[in-house]
């Protein structure tokens, strides 16, 4: 099968990529469509150390499902168009955090296109069918591969109890930072976003976000910004940390969406002085993303800045490193 | 009166340092005893940028309540023994942090020794009448100085749902961890304390809390840890919270109660990956404090490493900043 794969720190697209081998409890699923991620493009700049099919965020048809077992019991997903979550945990009965329902921190857990499992830029993948959800008829092949990224940001009320009253700011205009930004207007707040690009929170005020241009380092301080309940960090850079620490209310809640690749040097004292929770986020649950797509609750589609076939997978891969460029998808 | 005063990077004893100036609603305290607290040692070192009056950590007694007002309604409190919170707030109508009974992050607030008000190695200080606590005869003068530091421990169960089977890791066997161990142990938990002092932790241990002796920077993950679910960093250092990320289980919680005085060199990304919720703390509840120390829940006595006469306090300073030494007090 074609696939494009990352190897000996090289992105390449092969043609004669062996099939997945088949596992009982899993599913062959032949790729339909696929979203270039951050993460993605931190992989390909060596961090993380995968070697592999690139790729996690897809909408596919599931073609074949191994195991005697899993196939009856899950045979109504054959033929069905499915995203899937990216984590494949142990479910051991000793692992700790399986019990607990833990699996996206399964100790054991392969991840697609990212830890250990080929991913998704590839004719087909695998997956177990626990992990499959079936997109329903009124979401778009383009709509249905933001569910992984989208589920991501739901995972922040999973984690912090945000009120309608609360105040909210996001750091960044970028994809992380967009559906962040459309998925916590859901909770009724204000939201403001703090970006570099007009264009992008133009993007955003169409969905009721308040716009902040940051022209300069300093420019947020010079605006007398007032400091907000809940932060959410989107920028993955160091200043944009500090700043976050900076914007949240003593007392308040700085939500870390991305990781800071760089290792950066931070002076913490802020988040003891002002006694600010900084939470960690990253998976969330695919469900409440797929009925948000469906109420069309979010709207994602002005999100995609270009197309590509999986033929053209190394210019998607490039179109994507650009600055300015929102999401790159893949047909296949 | 007597004062030990740090002015232009500075620390001296003055014979005729003047008296506090009287102010409606506050109350001028006769000080007793005070404690060296790490903050005083960071403020010496230049750290914060207070001129005045050092020590926060303090016993006395009320001799004067100025203003007709507070003077009749606290009438109860002159001559009375008293420990008193060292935060200063405006308890003004427009102020959203008092209005919400955030008194201690209150943006006008001054800190005794610390911002803006002369603090406890005098003669003399004062303080909001609202601030002061009455100490009770169970609680010796000794005793009644770790009223502040106690406070600033159980603001962990203020901000933390501590479940009494969650295991707990303490890092650092200084002051603070030791009352960082004191205070988590009431919580019913198991409590581990990472340590590179075998007096210090054997200290602890006599508490119930299990040692974990730190030979070097590798010896912890050499050893096997388990990772906990509630981690108190308590060293002050890069390295230690570097330890704690690695420490807290996924979903578990990192408390920081030190603030890292040098800018730090760190990969936060643990946070994002494991979603640890990190919840930095500062000041606490002194009630609960002085209720531990009068039921003899906690024993704070053997943390006390050294009592100096104010006019040695110069020579109270430096002992409390060599290596291995826990609190140093002063008897005014």
């Amino acid at each position: 099968m074609r696939a494009l794969v990352f190897k000996d720190a090289n992105l390449t697209l092969e043609r004669d990529y062996p099939l997945p081998t088949p596992a009982a409890g899993e599913a062959l699923i032949r790729v339909l469509r696929a979203g270039i991620c951050n993460t993605d493009l931190e992989i390909v700049r060596g961090y993380l150390g995968f070697q592999g099919v690139l790729g996690h965020e897809f909408v596919g048809v599931v073609e074949e499902i191994y195991g005697d077992d899993a196939a009856k019991r899950y045979a109504h997903l054959k033929g069905q168009r499915v995203t899937g979550d990216i984590n494949a945990a142990c479910y051991q009965a000793d692992c700790a955090y399986c019990q607990r329902g833990m699996t996206t921190h399964c100790p054991q857990r392969t991840t697609l296109g990212i830890v250990g499992r080929d991913g998704a830029f590839a004719d087909y993948l695998m997956l177990p069918v626990e992990n499959l959800y079936p997109v329903d008829a009124a979401i778009s092949n383009e709509e249905a591969v933001f569910v992984e990224p989208l589920a991501a940001n739901f995972e922040i009320f999973e984690q912090v109890h945000i009120k309608p009253t609360d105040s909210i700011a996001i750091l960044g205009d970028g994809k992380m930072g967009q559906l962040a930004a459309q998925v916590l207007t859901l909770s009724g707040c204000e939201v403001l976003m703090i970006g570099k690009h007009e264009d992008k929170l133009d993007l955003a005020a169409q969905r009721g976000v308040r716009p902040h241009v940051l022209k300069d380092a300093q420019s947020f301080a010079l605006a007398g910004g007032r400091r907000v309940d809940v932060v959410v960090e989107c920028t993955g850079t160091a200043q944009g940390l500090e700043m976050a620490m900076r914007l949240t209310r003593p007392r308040g809640t700085l939500v870390l969406k991305s990781t800071v690749a760089d290792k950066s040097t931070l002076d913490l004292a802020p988040i003891v002085i002002d006694e600010i929770r900084v939470q960690g986020s990253r998976c969330g649950p695919f469900a409440p993303a797929l009925r948000a797509l469906s109420l069309k609750t979010v709207d994602v589609l002005p999100l995609i800045s270009a197309s590509y076939t999986l033929d053209d997978g190394l210019a998607a891969f490039e179109k994507a490193s650009q600055r300015g460029i929102l999401k790159v998808q893949v047909d296949i």
